[in-house]
């Protein structure tokens, strides 16, 4: 059977190679794949990186064709290739590993190889007849790795934050939604676990939706940071072997194929080594995932139960909970979710270990903080619509149960504090603590509020927004 | 002499206690100054949250007084105590541990008792004759810890990004001036740790700028998110107990006394449990923290030698580097930077966990966060200033050295790669690496250029910056 | 008054100073202290780095004096200014900022010239009057800061270590003490916030000790990694400058003083360079603050309400929980401990960086370090204490609710299963969970066992243990 | 072609589910698999936990066997079942997503099903008629997720930690080999990035591979805490449903079968809760990550160049470096094992939060755990044979630059120190960095000793060790 693989021949600087001959990738990305054998999961598992490749590859052709460094027919051979790859072609071409060495070289190098080869077919050659479009050459003119491979990050990364903010936005409609459900339902508000004061679940469900709010657009502001680019300062930023038009000219084209507004950083030499959007955007995305963290536990905290928890609410049931306890659900959604936030949190640090070892002229650490970057926005999205489809969209309230825990609750009597005063209303929730009676009641016991002025007092209405005191106070 | 000590009786919920005479706190601090045996340091190391207390207690006399809920006799004592805080006054009154318990209860009621306290003095009374004026009952009016506590750590936080901002300008200017002072210096850029292409010394320099100078922008664009308070939220945000106009009306107060830009958070029940502001913020502190660590060690790598380092700057000699290596000098400034980095990064993950363990409606951690940021802050503040004047400012070139390595250099062959082809560039560096050649002996020998030809493309202005090739390529 | 202050002039690398002539410190301290002005604490807050330096440098001279480097009057000066600092005297002279440039530099030269400056005195000399004793030729004689700084650092660790020890061993015993007390308290244990199957409050509380009993013991296996030692390594651990019996001989000294079952590492140049047993003792004691802060999430939890809470148990007061909720009573120590376990995790972050960042022959970063781990042992130890004594030892349990919790839950089927498979019990926790019917009841409605037959099943002893089958099972 | 699908029924609590009925999973991991669409990265990526599973489902039928629980034809067909997976056949049926809520249980069940359902094929019955061999009755007797889960964990992190130290090992031989190898290669030692005092290149390789050893050591010590496993602790570790001798005899089995020397956990309740092991295992590999860091940050550092670097070694290169930079090299294979070594730092954090977030009886947040520790152990074991394979094998010394070097150097100025006198030798390095001179000529031009002396007091042998000072020195 190995009678049928045939090769051919690939020179590099360490000399010949042989290169199975059905592969778009060469010599360069072969290495590669022997030197970083590390995860087993290729590139081409972000299909937004290969497509982002892409575009500045497609962008540098144009451009240099209009510098009249490439001639039109290379030039529409390299806009095939790279067209194709945006429609989802050969991206199993993308073999190097998602933890590799050498600051992305070899994910720029495989992009040049598999490129060229496809270019080559779409001009009637073969691949590998280099002399007709050379990866290095032509596809890669005016290019280095130090600036194709971040741009190429960045252009990823915006589309990963958009399909994010998406997902998000499904969330905090859900949540919205059942905001608007719970309006009318009155429950005991907690600080540090302990009961506080009355608000409704509405309430409580629309802080969740005004957290995702704000972290949209948080993410929209760190989106914005990722739009600048350094394309044409090739290797360290100083643009050497770059004409000057260049850089503007692929920055109009790419902002033509990507749709995005990109801009060119105004000093290269600093955007080529600095990895501080980077390292922004982890810091958003850590934030979003903190505080989708702690609506999940506050979601499994509610609906905790079902008879020995706070049962407020119940979860939708999505599986048996138990391979040994009959009947028993969990609230694996949120479990699944504070997972990811842990994730998160865990890759916002490597990603502050990789930026702060960048040396000189340049970060060599990008792909994890790239692989890191994309996993985080992946399961973020992932999660968020999970949990509104699998979970928030289905959340059920226990308003007979609600409604009796604020009229136990001794916590009403901090309405009571303007008309009685703090130490009368101090002494009433000591005596319902001790015998376990009713505030209501003790209060009307003491004679300190007629049955009116307590009915008055304890709306729900009145208990859960400001309100002018209902009569003047003594002071 | 504890002859000499004399007490007053104070209550609490839990009983009498006696609190020595003297003092002006109450029964409340004293409790939690038992509870929270644990750092030694007091919260008083962090003066602008004592005044930022001081500004809200004031603004809040001065509301409850417009509402009628506070008398002007009174409300001008309160806002006699606050104004003494303001200047520094009674400060070692504020006793209570930096790590604390109760969400910042303590904190607030140390600043209730001790405004209450010195009020009572400017009206003539005795300190805890709280039937003239009650730490609770008066300074307290319409507030909550749960919204005085979060929006005084706003306000002192402002303050301190304000003089981490001004910190990081006289750093960013002085590199700006050596960059200006280095322009003309042509040394080798490297990436990877290895040599590269050329660059000015210059340039290497105003990527330090320019690095402060973004993050400059990013921690404005993060004190405007702290500009949201939630004066008027009091327990939970719904606001119980507090009257319509009050949240305005606080608000009127404290941007006056304050000159902060601050507003009220649009939903106060989000508001007041949400931490999203704090952990923007310490992300932030953290991409500083990032990038200037990655400084430091530059400079530490630039400066490293004498004889057998990289030796192209000096570093001021600012102490003696050893108790045993005569004549040693270290890099000491930058190194107490990149500590201090350090630093800032574990307090990020500490302020992530603190604000990942909110619960419901309030957090009750941020004692814990309110130190990790003030610490952040204050050291990165102390650092940069450091860095500037002990450091940058003094730093010196090897010029002669820098040129040399230009001159020696393979990595300038990258230059000749549109004029002889990458195949004949590749083969010139590696006769260069495998003789110790001069490339441009190696390329005249060849014949592949002239004299002339080598002269105007390695013209310094030519190999720093994107020009026109100098003469048409071959294609 | 500034005409009373007197100075002497000392010299240095950089020229001459003028020193304060009533301080212990000289030139070196004060370069440091003008350098390092950053956290504006002293290393002195650490008391246990102070006597472990005086033990080192009382054991160098004493292993110097025996190789006939040092004279016996100087080296009993040396030594009698050791025994001060180690009887807590002089350690305001320790005036270096915890967080330095120089990797330990400034702090074993503030040793130096304090123990110098006390050791003149106590020959008849002036402070200050080196010929006589030498800072750097004397008290340092076969030392350099790079063994000095880590060796005192481990010394101090040990000491700071076996103090946490004890404070853990106070919490568990506290824990041990209540799940005595709660042994025959039965209630619902739980699994992802579910009810799940029936235990003893007091088998809960056992988890508690048990789980602060293995950490015990994994701090002292991290403790005898902190034993190994490199004094004799000098500046990079060849031992250029000292003498072959010297290593031995200090270590020999050293174990006398400390008391600790030091060990001079294997390969001196390894240990100089490396801080490993920091970094795992960082990671054991964030492993404690893991676990720790776990325990007090159970406790807050467990003592949620009063009346809309878990109510299981209830935490003694300590303090007021609100200024504006009368008598509301918060879990004011579990949440202190769990925000020292924050800054303990965070810590941890900081060390990792530090320890990563350590290059070639030497750590740089160690102050920070130490600094970090200072905190963190230091706090946990306050933590510990507080949480047994504050906290714990007042506990006290609602057991009549938690016995009606476990009646009418519908976790109790799965003792069932056994007896009545697995779909009849799940039917009977669906119809259970359905009609809010007892499992008791609504198995013998059914007639799948008789009364005798559930209680015997039910019995707590049977409930909360295995225990072989009441009955053949039908297969 | 959908015609060929055909399905079986199953049911679960919630109903009703038609499963492919090719597939040897049911209904439970069906719906696992539409919850928790995540990652798309299935538990069978890490084939020893399905090993694992395989190994306690065995050792649980032939224990419940043994207790008449199971009967001999269907024990013998689940051990059939399991010993195809250990043999590495159906893991393809492990489709539950690596990231999942639900506290492990669908990964149990996964385990229950397929294993039942094979088993049903090895009774010659079809997949699906439970009524013959129960996943959950028989498959699963006397377990639950919670006893199954962390102790397949356990068993499969084994596994990967002996494979880790075995890389180590390799590693560490390779720096051993490299010791001897360059044991005669004289060079500068330096501290804080500045030249110190001289070595052998020997010494500095045999530092990584000491540093290895010991970090092996550790890897073992924390493996051993990997044995204590809780079979037998059913739900929350109070044994219910299981006979008092089940635990005895599932541990002797499993022993037995997997050949580790587990033993059961003193208290099941804490066993089950606790990830403390867990923990401790992540500290240690984030030692192992910041250490072998610190060796690829020295390794890239020393070769840095190949004309502006220190340029003291070559490492070998292995694939081009640059698209744009003829001739350039990178230290690619280093710069990898950095970036695995972020990773592993980061996952450590997440390990952290996870641990932390287990409440009462049960960590719910094991999966994530499990994820972070597979990945940390496999990256670092891949990590560590290639930086053997692909770089330290071929490592070469620059040994007559580094000997210039030493020659050159003003840190030899230390070894006279004993001789001439700290005074004088700072003096002598002063000059020399003045002068450019050299040391050695300088101390003979002064007279401070004569030509015979400085040759015997300068030779490599008594530079780098510990050596009788040459003549008395005059005190």
């Amino acid at each position: 059977m190995a009678a049928e693989i045939s090769f051919r021949t690939e020179h590099d600087l360490l000399g010949d190679r042989d290169v199975p001959a059905h592969v778009y990738y060469g010599v360069h990305t072969l290495r590669a794949l022997e030197n970083f054998p590390i995860t087993g999961s290729p590139i081409s598992v972000y299909p937004e990186l290969i497509k982002a490749l892409a575009c500045i590859k497609q962008a540098a052709a144009q451009a240099n064709h209009e510098l009249g460094l490439l001639d039109a027919t290379r030039c529409d051979a390299i806009v095939g290739a790279c067209a194709e790859l945006l429609e989802g072609k050969l991206h199993d071409q993308f073999v190097v590993d998602v933890i590799q060495g050498g600051a992305g070289t070899s994910t720029n190098m495989n992009a040049n190889e598999v490129i060229a080869n496809r270019a080559l077919e779409l001009l009637g050659k073969k691949k590998g007849e280099y002399q007709y479009l050379h990866p290095n050459e032509q596809v890669n003119i005016g290019q280095s790795t130090n600036d194709v491979y971040p741009s190429a990050l960045k252009v990823a990364t915006w589309f990963g934050i958009l399909g994010l903010i998406d997902a998000m936005a499904v969330l905090r409609r859900a949540f919205e939604a059942k905001s608007l459900e719970f309006k009318d339902v009155l429950k005991m508000g907690r600080t540090q676990l302990q009961d506080a004061v009355p608000m409704t679940l509405g309430q409580e469900f629309s802080t969740y939706a005004v957290m995702l709010g704000e972290d949209e657009e948080r993410l929209r502001e760190a989106a914005l940071l990722i739009c600048e680019i350094n394309m044409g300062a090739t290797a360290i930023g100083t643009g050497i072997t770059a004409h000057p038009d260049y850089a503007p000219l692929i920055l109009k084209h790419l902002k033509e194929i990507t749709g995005i507004p990109l801009v060119t950083a105004p000093n290269l030499i600093e955007a080529t080594q600095d990895c501080g959007a980077f390292v922004q955007l982890s810091g958003v995305l850590k934030r979003v995932a903190v505080k989708l963290s702690k609506t999940c536990n506050d979601l499994r905290l509610l609906s905790s139960g079902p008879r020995a928890g706070l049962g407020e609410i119940n979860l939708p049931p999505m599986q048996a909970g138990s391979s040994i306890m009959p009947g028993k659900v969990n609230p694996v959604i949120p479990e699944v979710v504070n997972q990811i936030a842990f994730e998160v949190i865990g890759n916002d640090v490597t990603v502050s270990f990789a930026a702060e070892a960048g040396q000189l002229q340049l970060n060599a650490f990008e792909p994890i903080i790239a692989h890191s970057l994309f996993k985080s926005v992946t399961h973020l999205r992932n999660g968020c619509l999970t949990l509104a489809e699998r979970c928030v969209k289905g959340i059920t309230a226990n308003e007979a149960h609600l409604r009796a825990s604020v009229e136990n609750s001794i916590g009403i009597v901090t309405a009571l504090n303007p008309y009685i005063g703090y130490a009368n209303a101090t002494s009433v929730a000591m005596e319902a603590h001790a015998t376990g009676g009713r505030v209501y009641d003790i209060v009307l016991e003491r004679g300190l509020l007629s049955e009116q002025q307590l009915d008055e007092i304890l709306k729900p209405e009145v208990l859960t927004q400001p309100t002018p005191l209902y009569m003047p106070p003594k002071q």
